[in-house]
C-alpha cells in the first residue's frame, strides 16, 4: 500500500461548508441540506477505488474538527480519570501530548514514537474530539460552569457508574476500523502516565460508501435515528452548538447517554405498533402524516375514528418543543456488544448531543421524554456523562490551552 | 435509501473466477493473483457512491460462498451449543431455518419474519459460513472423522473454554457493520429454540475501499498478516482447501485460534527487532532478503558477519514447510475488545484457516511454530476450535443436507 499515490483531495475541498471529499459527490452537510437541493459536486472521473482511506479532516481551527461533519462509520468513546498525582502541569503535558498525537494521526502521519506508523497511513477522516469533566476544570483553577454536572435524575434512568462520568473524554472516530484501533492505542499509551481508563464505548453506523452520503443512520430497532437534527453550516447550528464565552469560546458541551435497547421485547411489537411508538414509518422515516422523511409532521391530523394520527405519546411528538432554542446536534452511534450468558443481544445506542448549554437545550426535552414517551418501554439509559467540549486550537497550539492559560 | 436503484452487478459478474464487483476493478482473487497480472475489470462510468452496499455474493453453489472471496471488512464468529432437547430432526430444522435466513439476507432480502427488513437491504457482500463440531456429526448418525477433534496440545497454548469448541459455528461477514449486526441477530433469534450461544468473536480488517483491493491485511502489531496464502481460483487452492469425500464433498475444515497479542511488551521491541522476529520488513512486508512483499525469501542469505539474514527462529522461516501439501487458506481478522481494569488494550488475532485436512496440513506447521518461533514471545493462543465446514447447497436445498440425508 505504501507505493500507492495518496490521491488526497485539496485542503480547500476538505474545508467545511464547501463540498467535502469530491469523489462521488459526498457532502459534509446533513441530510436536510442534501434534500433541500444543495448542489452536489459533479462526479470526478475514475475515482481510485481506495479513495476514502486517504481523506483527512483538518485538525486545527476555532472548533474541534470532529463535530460539524458527516459522522464517520465508527466512533470509540474513551473516558479517562486523572491519576491523583496528575497536577495542573501534568494536565497540560497530557493535553499537549494528546493534541500532538491527534494533529498527526488525523492527517495520516504517525504519532511521535509511533511504534506502528503503517497503521497511521490511512486516516479515513479520523478525528479526535476532547471533552473534559468538572474535575479537570477545577484542577485548571477555573470556576466550574453550573451546567457541567450530572444531568438531573430521570425516572427512566438505570445508570451504572461503569458507563457514567469521566474526567477526560476522547471521541475517536474514523471510517476505518484498523486506523481507529491504532489511534485509540496511541492515545491511551500516551495518557497512561497521567490517567486511567474509566470506560470505553465502541459504536458504529453504516460503513462508508454502503449508503448514499447523508443518509440518516438506522438504529438496531430498524428506525431512522436522527432525522430531526441541526445541520452543520447553518446559522442555527452555529448559534445553538458553539459557546462564545471565555475559555470555552469555540467549544461546546457534550451529553453522552448509553441507552440499552431491548431487542427481545421490541420483537414482540408488530410493525404498526412500532411505527406508532415513534410516529414515523419504518420504511422511509416519514412522519405518519407524510410521505418523505423530512416532511413536516401534521400534529393535528386525526384518523377516521377521530384519534390523532401521531399519538400523544409518540416519540416524535414528545421530543418536539415549541421553543426553538431547545435543539441540539445529535451524533449517535449503535452499539452491539457480546451478550451475557443466556442472552443473544446486548445492544443499544450511544446517544450523543452537542449543544452550547445542556441545561437549557437538552434537559427540557429529556424531561418531556422522561414523563411520557412510548419508546421508554423498550429503552433504558444505563450511562450518562456531561462534558465541556474544548475549543479547537491553531497550529502550534494544543486543545485545552484556553483552559490552562 | 429505499428509493435508490440497487445498481446490483450481474450474477455473472459475481461468480467466482471472473471479476467480482465491477466498480473500481475489485477482484475476488487474493493479492498474488492481482500481482501476477490477472486482468481487472475496466472501471465503470460514474459509479454510484454507495455502490458497495448493494454488492452480493451468491449463496448457492457446491461450496459455501464465504471462503474463496476477498475477505470482508468485518467478520463475527458465533459458536453455538445444541440444547440437550435438540435431536436429529431438530438439527435439520435448525439448519434449514438458518440456511433460509442466510440465503435471503446475503442477497439483500429480509429473512422470513424479519422484524427489521430495512436493515437487510444493503448486504455489502454478506456471507454466512456454516461449520459443525463432532457432536453434530455424531447426532446426524455419521462417523466422526478423526481430524474433527481438538488440536493436539501445544506448549504455547493457554486455552480458555470460553473461547474454544462449539457444536455449530457461523462465520457472518460483511463490509457493513449494521448489516452484519442485523444478520447476526436474525440468525441467533432463529437458533435459540435449538441452541445456546457459547462464544462470540468479532473481528475486523481495513474498511472496504480504504485500501486498494487485494491489499494484505495488517494486524495490530503493524505487520502484514497473510502474505503467504493460497489464492482462490488457483489449482492449489482447489485441491488443498476443498474436501471430496462423502457428505463433506465440497466442504472443508476450519481451524479457529484466538491469539492474544501483547501490545505492551511488543512496544518494548525496536523496529529491527520486530522485523527480525518475523523475517520481513514492516513497511512493505517484503522478506528481509527482498524488496517487495511477494518476493521469494532467500533463506541461505548471510549478513556481513555471517549470520542468516532471516534468523533461524524467525516466524517466516519456521512457518514454511518443505512439503507443499502443508499449506492452508488463512482468513484472519483482528480483534480489539475492551480491556480489563488497569489495562489499555485487549487485542489480538482471530486466526482462521481453511484446509481439506487440518491434521495433515495445519498441525505440522503449528508444531514447528510451537517448538520455535520468535513471535511466540508476544502471542498466546487462548482459544481453539476445529470444525467441519459443510458443503454448499443448491437453490431449494439447505446447508447440512448431505450430512442429514
Amino acid at each position: 500500500m505504501e507505493d500507492t499515490p495518496r490521491g488526497r483531495p485539496s485542503r480547500r475541498q476538505m474545508l467545511l461548508g464547501s463540498a467535502v471529499a469530491g469523489w462521488g459527490a459526498a457532502l459534509a452537510l446533513g441530510t436536510d441540506a442534501v434534500a433541500s437541493g444543495a448542489t452536489p459536486t459533479p462526479p470526478q472521473p475514475s475515482p481510485p477505488e481506495d479513495a476514502h482511506g486517504s481523506v483527512t479532516i483538518p485538525f486545527h481551527g476555532p472548533h474541534q474538527a470532529g463535530i460539524a461533519i458527516e459522522p464517520q462509520a465508527r466512533s470509540t468513546f474513551l473516558a479517562l480519570d486523572l491519576l491523583p498525582a496528575t497536577d495542573r502541569d501534568g494536565l497540560r503535558r497530557l493535553l499537549r501530548l494528546l493534541s500532538d498525537d491527534a494533529a498527526r494521526l488525523t492527517q495520516g502521519r504517525p504519532a511521535l514514537a509511533d511504534s506502528e506508523p503503517e497503521l497511521a497511513a490511512r486516516p479515513a477522516r479520523l478525528t479526535v474530539t476532547f471533552s473534559v469533566g468538572p474535575a479537570v476544570v477545577a484542577l485548571a483553577g477555573r470556576a466550574v460552569p453550573d451546567w457541567l454536572a450530572p444531568l438531573p435524575p430521570f425516572g427512566i434512568d438505570r445508570l451504572q457508574e461503569a458507563w457514567s462520568g469521566g474526567d477526560l473524554v476522547l471521541e475517536v472516530a474514523s471510517d476505518d476500523d484498523l486506523t481507529l484501533a491504532h489511534a485509540v492505542r496511541m492515545l491511551l499509551k500516551d495518557a497512561r502516565a497521567f490517567a486511567t481508563l474509566r470506560w470505553v464505548q465502541a459504536g458504529f453506523r453504516h460503513a462508508h460508501g454502503s449508503q448514499p452520503s447523508g443518509t440518516t443512520m438506522r438504529n438496531l430497532f430498524g428506525q431512522k435515528d436522527g432525522t430531526v437534527n441541526l445541520v452543520p453550516g447553518t446559522a442555527d447550528f452555529e448559534s445553538l452548538v458553539w459557546r462564545t464565552d471565555g475559555w470555552l469560546a469555540g467549544g461546546s458541551s457534550l451529553v453522552i447517554r448509553r441507552v440499552a435497547m431491548d431487542l427481545d421485547t421490541w420483537d414482540e411489537l408488530d410493525r404498526p405498533g412500532r411505527e406508532a411508538s415513534v410516529g414515523r414509518t419504518l420504511a422511509t422515516g416519514a412522519p405518519l402524516t407524510g410521505t418523505a422523511e423530512h416532511d413536516e409532521p401534521d400534529l393535528e391530523a386525526l384518523d377516521a375514528v377521530g384519534f390523532p394520527v401521531i399519538s400523544d405519546v409518540a416519540h416524535l411528538r414528545r421530543a418536539r418543543s415549541e421553543d426553538p432554542t431547545q435543539r441540539f446536534f445529535r451524533r449517535g452511534y449503535n452499539y452491539d456488544d457480546p451478550p451475557s450468558a443466556g442472552a443473544i443481544s446486548n445492544a443499544g445506542l450511544i446517544f450523543t448531543s452537542y449543544q452550547a448549554d445542556p441545561v437549557r437545550q437538552f434537559v427540557p426535552i429529556q424531561q418531556r421524554l422522561d414523563e411520557l414517551d412510548l419508546l421508554n418501554e423498550w429503552t433504558t439509559p444505563i450511562g450518562s456523562a456531561v462534558l465541556a467540549v474544548l475549543p479547537g486550537c491553531a497550529e502550534g497550539g494544543y486543545v485545552g490551552e484556553t483552559l490552562l492559560v
